[in-house]
């Protein structure tokens, strides 16, 4: 993997979690880079959630360093706002710049206050750790009920030289549109503005994060940001952007399918195709039931082709549809025509749903062109497991 | 149980079910009752859904006889028009009635074309073995996934003599406010119009099956039907229709309630309670919000006091308010007190929500004075079992 050119990572074990694991992670620029950055809509939203807003709104879209942890989500507690401050402070403080360009990101239990000397107290650790070799051990550090990291890279050569993105994330539960328990920090050393970084985000989180769902729960603690150093000294052109957009796109899909195929307890990867509904919106809506549904979601984890419920999830989704125009492929099998059931091989079918990625796909026949994509899961007894006792 | 004069009731097995257990069940009122009902909002309707709305219609809101089955939803279907047209023309065959006083509802698997002979056949068994002694097998009869048998009853008195009021509903997983896979037959012999037991009707379903969630999923086949037959002579004054109305409420509530009990897979009753908002509308979404919550409810079957999901949930439920404002208590134990942690016995919590009912109070703290209630259940590895598999 060819990481972006100037930025350094460390993790550590700042003792947040019970078990000796990482739970910190500092991500620093060479030069403060551009960025941009999505936040929970929750009402609720977690003490560094509304810092890092704010360091981004003073700083006119720069960020030095993203200082993260993982055990504890900084939310609904006292002194959170406090932590949040005094943590950023001892990162600014260490790197010898402003509070603003720091980025502060928690996941982990809400309502349990954090000790903020247990942050300040392995920032000096961090900073004299950081090295570009420390990507995958941040990306480990921020997991929480995740089994797996989850890291993606792309790259693109342009006349000037090439542009790398990396991204990493974190997230398995609480994993809805419009932002979930989710982390995602994807750097680029491609020199672009704030501004033009805002446009790109926006692009790539509705077609990943945003068209992701796990369990419908949104969380208080989610940040997607997006970092351009410019250390590659390349200046994309007009074209080279699609290019780029195209690239930090493949990047972030790929990171949501992450978190999808490791949703909590999840054994399969479910991804919903929809093709011709009227509007991009009435597809979304569609593929949303579809992916959210419990039912769906259920029948998958047992290899059942019950193509039934999917036209009941998508029945009950808000748009209007004649029934009778609707194809349901499972697996590139159809087993619904028209509304009514397909003749298939139902053993070859159910063997087919045993792989560990399925294919939805909802065709409306009619003169619609928009199309909607949506990943979630399957739902298996070990995302009851992990989440009975989470706190305790 | 006392149960209303003038309807007579059969169960029988008609060889839909794989297994032997009766699978057809036969309502029928001495005279053709008044009648009011609501069905499911899903734009997939199963066919004795439109039937059963058209004979409504046609009827002037009369009902002679209702004839339900489980096994087959008779639902996304090539014959499944002609099939619940068929049945219910053998019940009005056999009852010497018009087709239109029949409502016929089907419950089970969607997508399976039902053989309208096993319905004809059975239906001379079923008129034959009519008695007012068959409520409860009827209620039997419409199970699915359920596990327990659902019926109600209340008895009012007025200065001319009793009215009685009996339910019997079924409905376990694919529930979600707004009706779900949800059979609901209240009759009561009081004398009332159509359009009176459509308002009272309504009101009722409010506060009972559209305050329900098991699983978010809305099934393609709800009826929730109420009939009046008048057998009691008693046409109630304005007053004691408001008793009435409070009544049938009770019985509603109830049966919902026995609904979230027996939701699939579940071990506790989960009753959200919502206070202090500014309108109802609002009080609601908060409380569906986090009953419909996948990570509180498995919090619940885990007897894990993780408050912050409940807030959080609140968080994402689309309404404005400040976390600051936000009191929470389980099982009446304040476990956060403006949107922050209060002081609560943690063991003795755990073990008071090891019990069979579960109580979440979220209060807002201002002048809002609306409220609102929903029931749910617990989210348990049980679900997933059941659901995996049920099509197999």
């Amino acid at each position: 993997m060819k990481l972006p050119l100037g930025y350094r990572y460390a993790a550590a074990y700042a003792g947040i979690r019970k078990v000796r694991k990482d739970d910190v992670g500092l991500i620093v620029s060479g030069t403060p880079a551009a960025a941009a950055a999505v936040f929970t809509t929750n009402v609720v939203q977690a003490a560094p959630v509304r810092l890092a807003r704010k360091h981004l709104q003073s700083s006119g879209g720069k960020v030095y360093a993203v200082l993260v942890n993982a055990g504890n989500a900084n939310c609904a507690t006292r002194t959170g706002d406090r932590v949040a401050l005094v943590s950023s402070k001892a990162v600014a403080e260490a790197l010898k710049t402003k509070v603003r360009y720091v980025l502060p990101a928690s996941t982990g239990v809400i309502g349990v206050e954090l000790d903020a000397k247990l942050l300040t107290d392995v920032v000096p650790t961090l900073v004299s750790q950081l090295s570009p070799d420390g990507f995958e051990a941040v990306a480990r550090a921020m997991m929480t009920t995740d089994t797996r990291v989850k890291i993606a890279s792309e790259e693109m050569q342009t006349r000037r030289g090439g542009v790398r993105i990396a991204g990493i994330t974190k997230g398995s539960g609480m994993i809805h549109p419009n932002m979930a328990t989710t982390l995602g920090f994807v750097m680029t050393d491609a020199m672009l503005s704030p501004r033009e970084l805002r446009a790109m985000l926006s692009e790539s989180v509705d077609c990943s994060y945003n068209s992701l769902t796990v369990d419908g729960d949104m969380s208080t603690n989610d940040i997607v940001a997006l970092l351009a150093n410019g250390a590659s000294n390349v200046r994309p052109n007009g074209r080279e952007r699609k290019v780029l957009q195209a690239a930090i796109n493949s990047v972030m899909e790929s990171l949501a399918r992450q978190i999808a195929a490791d949703g909590e307890g999840a054994r399969k990867l479910i991804t919903v195709d929809v093709f011709g509904f009227k509007t991009t919106e009435d597809a979304r809506k569609i593929a949303r039931a579809i992916a959210n549904s419990p039912l769906v979601k259920t029948a998958v984890a047992g290899s059942d082709p019950n193509w039934g419920r999917i036209l009941a999830a998508a029945g009950y989704s808000g748009v209007a549809f004649n029934p009778a125009d609707v194809d349901i492929f499972l697996q590139r099998t159809e087993v619904c025509r028209g509304g009514l059931a397909a003749e298939f091989d139902e053993s070859h079918l159910k063997a087919k749903l045993d792989e560990a990625e399925v294919s939805i796909r909802v065709v409306l026949n009619g003169r619609g062109k928009a199309e909607a994509r949506f990943f979630t899961c399957d739902l298996t007894e070990g995302y009851i497991q992990i989440n009975g006792s989470y706190r305790t």
